[in-house]
């Protein structure tokens, strides 16, 4: 099964800060002097949403492709998104609270949703190999998705990646590259241009293409939410793709007059490692690039990502709201998400935070709907766990009830 | 939100092997002989499909609940059913092969389903505390759902359950006791025992009420696959509630006249620890103990089932399959289910070997439909990971183009 785009579409790649086009036959994750690039697919005006079982095939119109083909799939999507609970909306003071739960997605992160546009484009430019650099759920998600199409995948990881996630990556058959060194923003600038000398496809998490396919968020948020658009949405925000993606979406919908107003994104970063929000706090327009930092958000961690000068340009001009987070914040939101009944990994957990810290000075309406992304499952991030406590007790079988008792009692 | 049965359905629990029959108002584990309990809810000839968000909405007329709250679900469900691609059909030489894959469930096991069904009913019936046994999945899913409505949990685990399963469970706010002593199997007996008397709901993964929420897999599958029935289900089997409630679940939409044949089950353990497919092909009525076993599919170790008689009971009347695998079968499925893009936990993988077993034999036709359940996720016991082999080298940067080379090469 697959899905056509609507006739005459015109695609191109257009850089999101000066507007340069740049041909689609060509794809490239940013231009040469590091600005991201979005994908235009003509006027939207006509684009409509069709029938189909997959959200791909509805929003076909609004997608880059010749054929998204069904068979790649490993059934991304169609996450649960739910109220959050009385105590989390106390805890925020936000009432309308929306969790969006991406750990449902076959990896058990958000990634899934780019990974399935990635490896749909390499195939459609007959290419048989994707390589991505990764300390974690970006090179598990590219890593099956690869070998659910029957690619090769690379993944690059920097020297320290425990053996555990190295194996989760390699069980699917990619092939694990460690880099050695100690300053992995240089690292990461310097094998995308090893990958374009030897034509070898690197994608990355600001990439175009990836960023079709976090705008699928926005398509079934739509669908979920039936028309309503929230006022904010909110994103842990490493290499900024994720975030643009959702508000791609967005403006793609008013395009085709399907909705008429856009959420507002909230970007937020560890306080260890806030190269975007600092910017946006200071009311500076360039990222400030962090490095020997340490956050036990381990999963967006990019110090200095590339295309970010273009989501604080963004932030400027629809009044996005920004916010950064300690560590004790985050393991803090990490227990009361699990509390609710939501096992998230500690960046998955930095927006709870975020949207009290922002609600108590003023910035976020009591009344405003706010969906919070929840990017990635616990289990991906086990070694944060000796920092939280839990009601441990032993006793042998007979003494089983009296413990009960105690447990129930203290 | 909530869903009403219909009028006028009686509501009973009734023994699996005797048809003796107990009133609902105090619902059991198991009788008191340790035979399996299902719940009656009357006549199903008038039961019919509605219209809903929830699948429980929809089929409200088959699940025993005054009301079933949607502020209590964490979103399980509606997991991806998918075709397992050509490499696993060739493989196994079924050319249907379908997977469902459970993982993609809040807490990424199939064991959500039922906890939100167990949980519902602690609330129906006024309680305040559910406790249940468990090493990981079961712990982890009942101490989720507990979190999400409110309630408390007690999970009972083995004393040599790693501390990192034991935060996983209590980052929800679980209460976690930790049992000595040797014999697990007698351990669960006493502790149902104990439970009993001091008035503690204790779950077990057999338990009635449990089972109506695995039969709520067999309707997700009736509307997945638009009617059509599958000819098999293969389930890794170890308390056997999972196998018992998509059966349960296939007999009732027959009652109702929605479907008009049911899908035999396959049941899949270890051969390391297979009571009941042990029993199954010698052709024994009754369980066939197992201790002191080891084996990887670690969510798979009931050596002595309770209610494991009525299965084999079952198997027989309805022509059930029943196999067993090797410890070196259930790594090798482990790899070539993550070679097509899915990483699940080696009990999960166990279905994959079964079923190409089961083919070799020529107990399985090549051209019926056979559905996996794909269980619980890779990421639930990373301590297999060093049985596997992967392609990782290192370098540092400059090298990197040439290592490239080297891998797409080698």
């Amino acid at each position: 099964m697959a899905a056509k785009p609507r006739q005459g579409a015109q695609k191109e790649l257009v850089s999101t800060l000066t507007g340069r086009r740049y041909p689609f036959s060509r794809i490239q994750e940013f231009t040469d002097d590091g600005e991201s690039l979005e994908v235009h697919t003509g006027d939207l005006a006509n684009a409509s949403i069709r029938s189909g079982k997959h959200l791909w095939e509805r929003f076909a119109d609004f997608m880059p492709f010749e054929n998204l083909d069904t068979d790649i799939s490993l059934g991304e999507g169609q996450t649960a998104l739910l109220h959050a609970g009385p105590e989390l909306a106390a805890f925020t003071g936000v009432e309308r609270l929306l969790l969006k739960n991406e750990t449902q997605n076959p990896t058990w992160s958000f990634k899934d949703r780019g990974s399935l546009t990635c490896i749909a484009m390499a195939r459609e430019m007959g290419e048989d190999v994707t390589a991505t650099i990764s300390t974690g759920n970006m090179g598990n998600s590219i890593a099956a998705y690869a070998a659910k199409a029957g690619m090769r995948a690379i993944v690059f990881v920097p020297e320290f990646t425990p053996s555990e996630k190295v194996m989760a990556m390699g069980i699917h058959g990619a092939s694990v590259l460690k880099i050695t060194g100690p300053d992995y923003a240089q690292i990461k600038k310097e094998l995308l241009d090893m990958a374009g000398e030897i034509s070898l496809r690197l994608v990355s998490g600001n990439g175009p293409i990836r960023v079709e396919g976090y705008k699928m968020i926005a398509f079934e948020l739509f669908e979920q939410m039936e028309g309503e658009v929230p006022d904010y949405i909110a994103v842990p925000t490493s290499a900024c793709g994720h975030t643009r993606g959702i508000f791609k979406g967005y403006r793609e919908l008013k395009e085709a007059g399907l909705i008429h107003k856009i959420p507002k994104m909230i970007v937020v970063q560890a306080r260890n490692n806030s190269p975007i929000v600092s910017a946006i706090k200071q009311g500076k327009r360039q990222v400030i690039p962090f490095t020997g930092f340490h956050t036990v958000a381990e999963a967006i961690t990019s110090g200095n990502p590339m295309g970010g000068d273009e989501i604080i340009d963004k932030a400027a001009r629809f009044g996005w709201l920004a916010e950064d987070v300690t560590e004790e914040e985050i393991l803090d939101s990490q227990r009361r998400l699990a509390g609710a009944g939501y096992f998230v990994e500690p960046a998955a957990a930095t927006s709870l935070a975020a949207i009290r810290k922002l609600r108590g000075d003023g910035k976020l309406e009591r009344e405003a709907s706010v969906v919070m992304m929840l990017t990635g499952s616990g289990l991906k991030d086990m070694s944060v766990m000796h920092h939280h406590h839990a009601d441990v007790r032993e006793t042998d079988v007979a003494g089983a009830g009296q413990a009960v008792r105690a447990m129930l009692d203290g």
